[in-house]
């Protein structure tokens, strides 16, 4: 079956939710040209939810998806804790914080029972999930409500695993996919940062969208480096059913992208973009900055994931209040220089023209 | 100006030049197959070049590419060839490998004036450099041999450096790519293992054929993960004027693979493949075996290119005596399953299926 008949939607092009740089605007956007608008619920209450999914269902005139985390929830370690707050002291320092003044970190919920009774309420067309699906009893009920269920893999393996659980199709995140990797599998056999001691197994988008293509028999929707009408061409030639797209709708006026964000996405820094944790614990691509040029991207001693983000967090406002992105995430794919300052439909029906290509 | 017409070639697909795993033979057979067969001088003496060169001559009816690396010369350094002995000393004993025994390693000549003296004297039609191009006077002398140049690039900015000095086409070689990765710039800034240190900078072949197309006048050549016909098609849809393959090509019997790396090509092990610069101290793609996984893929305190192979080199031959390949490097790149046992004429036509799909 096609993408647009499973999904319901004109144009085989998903926006990449991008939890804390849009809210429902975008989503609501690309839905009403013709695209999957996404809204990510990972940093959201409930409440919030359904106050965005009230503005969906007011303005939407298409189907939209709902993203979640289903990430294992953090285990608090103080020794760890406490080595990443020493890594970061002399910023601490630098920037005149007291230390012994900074909130303890907060965990983030994953896709939860709170969550999936929004689902039931609500009936969203359709739900993604990153890093894994939810626990079997709660997918069987999100499966029950009618949703059609995507699920993000970064390798083969992810992929058979994800098949097996029966969604309705797999994005292949390819390497080059700003934002968080959602790898997910084989995590458990390493103990610190284990996902980013397995960096190794992830693999360009035209080899992972070819090795899905050949082994699965659900569609494939291709994500990492999807920036123009040539990528979305490129990623129909090697079999995609779709693309999903992230980054090229960050300087669009309807994402809440921060006008420091947008400023290091215009320039030329946007070209030199690693893989790091130092962020949130978990590998994410981002544009180089002080903190990842200075301490190194990877850290394998950290916080589970997000905890990291709680001592970041006062250098990062304080930062940011003289300007600076030193301390921010500035989430960013390798696909430079895909995004523009025009509205999400411009974005959305410049990439559906590489359909045409194809 | 198309590909074709600037290399005199009926199809656009260049047979990456594998030093160690070929000779004249996979060369020829990709020639008269109507694409661009390439020979790798690296690892040759001139007589061994002049040789292979007669055989060509006698026997391919199309245009070939002689390739050639232009590294800078290694400096022998004593603590870092004595400390990397230490971390193989647990496998010199379990081989019974008496470490005094081992040859000093042996450095390997770069692009030289013998082997421009062969150029001027057998006028190859087409020559590619890796790890950049030669110094100014020779490379001089080699347009004015009337060859066109082809030379490796990793990033956009590798890309403009090359096209600033005259060559003719650029080969986009994404990080999919298998064996030496191109890097050649910025390395000077640092001292250890340098190129190790920037391969945040590296990305996929989507993302850095896009790149250098919106750049650059000259042909790009996508390189990286091309591996069948609908990756051939994809490259062109990203503006690729023409594709090289290498690993595609490892099981054709032309090629000189042996049968520990054939049997790793085709075995599951192959998608599982890292960026190490254990072997010669350059990071090159390779499949992971024994060594990679034991030591970790990378480490920054290794001699010089390519000295790290000559204390390998007992390891290596005691291990291949066992039939095993654990300190063999299994080049390989990203692209399972592209490359099948059949001959090189098939894998080239099959390929350049792709170019009609685009």
């Amino acid at each position: 079956m096609v993408l647009q008949e499973l999904l319901g939607i004109e144009l085989p092009v998903i926006q990449a939710p991008m939890a804390g740089v849009q809210d429902s605007a975008l989503t609501i956007a690309v839905s009403n040209a013709g695209g999957l608008g996404s809204l990510p619920c990972a940093m959201l209450s409930p409440d919030q939810i359904l106050c965005e999914l009230r503005a969906i269902s007011a303005h939407a005139r298409g189907p939209y998806n709902l993203n979640f985390f289903c990430h294992r929830p953090a285990s608090y370690d103080e020794v760890r804790e406490l080595a990443w707050r020493r890594r970061l002291q002399p910023y601490y320092r630098e920037f005149g914080i007291d230390p012994s003044s900074i909130a303890p970190a907060q965990g983030r919920e994953p896709f939860n029972r709170a969550a999936l009774e929004l689902v039931e309420a609500f009936r969203p067309p359709v739900l993604s999930f990153h890093f894994g699906l939810p626990e079997e009893s709660l997918l069987a009920r999100v499966k029950a409500s009618g949703a059609k269920i995507l699920a993000s893999a970064t390798t083969l393996s992810e992929a058979l695993w994800l098949e097996s659980r029966g969604v309705d199709a797999i994005i292949a995140q390819g390497l080059e996919a700003g934002g968080h990797r959602g790898m997910f599998l084989d995590a458990s056999l390493s103990g610190a940062a284990p996902f980013v001691g397995q960096l190794d197994s992830q693999v360009g988008t035209m080899t992972l969208v070819r090795q899905l293509v050949r082994r699965l028999s659900l569609p494939v929707i291709a994500a990492g480096g999807i920036a123009d009408a040539s990528s979305v061409a490129a990623a129909i030639a090697l079999g995609a059913a779709g693309v999903q797209a992230g980054t090229a709708y960050l300087l669009c006026p309807e994402a809440k992208t921060s006008a420091l964000h947008r400023a290091a996405l215009a320039s030329d820094a946007a070209a030199n973009t690693a893989i790091t944790n130092l962020f949130t614990g978990r590998p994410a691509r981002a544009i180089v900055n002080r903190l990842m040029r200075e301490l190194g991207p990877r850290d394998t001693s950290l916080p589970d994931f997000p905890l990291p983000a709680g001592a970041l967090a006062p250098l990062r406002s304080a930062a940011q209040n003289r300007q600076s992105a030193d301390f921010t995430p500035l989430w960013c794919g390798q696909n430079l220089p895909g995004c523009q300052s025009v509205p999400a439909a411009e974005i959305t029906r410049g990439l559906a023209a590489g359909l045409k290509q194809a």
